[in-house]
């Protein structure tokens, strides 16, 4: 945890008192004392300094002073086919940690129907996983997540329709396609580029041709085939 | 399991019959059936295909036919403050996978003392993870691990004796320093470039100085703290 993420709603007259795993890692891992300095943000909002005010073992509270904007986002949204809910969950924090700033969950042929159904969806536990990410980062703001639970109206009616529209739209494929080299040296804004991540085993065929109609470039680092939580780092790192 | 990785000792005359937790992924996962081709390679040698003779609950019987090359690992080797055991399993599988040729694991200041005793550390441990990165991106070649307890001695003496010498040698190190733009069009050749990853908290300023006297240039990915597990392949993707 590099930086302590408060809600907006827990803090009075900027001073907030944290009983949770907050105050546990400030008292245990950081072994703070009154007076002392932290790295701290509010949630969706700005980010600056904590001086601990006192700490007890129930509570600790801190004095907040906030005025610096968190790093900017990456230009790469994320399109991701859901995978297993461990490795969700762990993609989840590494999106929220590099910088991500929207998050697809969508079908795929090779995606298992239960990971559907797993409670690593509940609001609560994507908001979990991306608070984590966030905490390691140094960063305040949330990325967006969306489900999109059918591919086909997804890729033909959901994804046309979002704006920004996305100039550059790079789809991930092992293999020996032409290596997009898109280290560019001009940076993209947000929501400039869009990174479509298939399931375990890949895109099949009818989903490789539909992303490919939307606008899609195939776009590999080489002919290994990366586990998720290695591809989403290493191909946005791609993107930067 | 992409790739069904096989011990030379283990092959007679071309046949194989394998009774552990790859028999039962031919059988569980892959449902195969005799006369079913499967992607197989020896280790540390070529791979190829491998057809399925019979199966049965005890074991799996294939015969090999390992003819091609295995995908050329990566320009950049990588050292690595040692990581918490759990960390390291995950990181030494994706370096494997990422197709690193050598990791160094070296002691830092903020490395703890605790986790130079892990069984982690021990070689079929080691060897373990290992392998599942190369199962996991079609590989067959497993890279060096070395361990240096010691980091003075390591960067004053170890590293300098290292042949090849490495023309581009790059320090991880969050924050505002240069971008370094590596993303080159020609393809440097394993063992040209080495990258050097700090622990959790990072570098102390005697290993970023003792670092750069030994030719090391700060490089960064921009403000944000990463995890080891996202750092590794984050910034081996732009070394690519």
């Amino acid at each position: 945890m590099n930086i302590i993420l408060i809600a907006a709603s827990e803090v009075t007259e900027q001073t907030v008192t944290l009983t949770d795993h907050r105050a546990q890692h400030i008292r245990k891992i950081l072994g703070s004392r009154p007076g002392d300095i932290l790295r701290a943000g509010i949630i969706g909002g700005r980010q600056g300094s904590a001086v601990v005010q006192a700490i007890s073992n129930q509570e600790v509270t801190l004095r907040l002073d906030c005025q610096q904007q968190s790093p900017a986002k990456t230009a790469a949204d994320l399109i991701l086919a859901l995978p297993r809910p461990i490795m969700l969950k762990r993609v989840l924090a590494q999106a929220a940690a590099l910088g991500v700033a929207r998050v697809m969950l969508i079908n795929a042929n090779r995606v298992e129907k239960s990971f559907f159904n797993s409670s690593q969806l509940q609001p609560a536990r994507i908001r979990e996983a991306l608070l984590q990410g966030l905490e390691q980062a140094g960063d305040t703001v949330l990325p967006q997540v969306s489900l999109h639970p059918r591919f086909r109206p997804f890729i033909e009616d959901e994804f046309p329709a979002l704006t920004p529209g996305y100039h550059l739209r790079l789809l991930a494929h092992p293999g020996p396609t032409p290596h997009h080299n898109s280290a560019s040296t001009n940076e993209p804004a947000s929501g400039e580029m869009v990174l479509a991540i298939g399931p375990e085993g890949g895109w099949v065929d009818f989903e490789l041709e539909r992303l490919q109609q939307a606008g899609f470039t195939p776009f590999s680092l080489g002919p290994r085939i990366l586990r998720v939580d290695c591809a989403v780092p290493a191909l946005l790192a791609r993107t930067l």
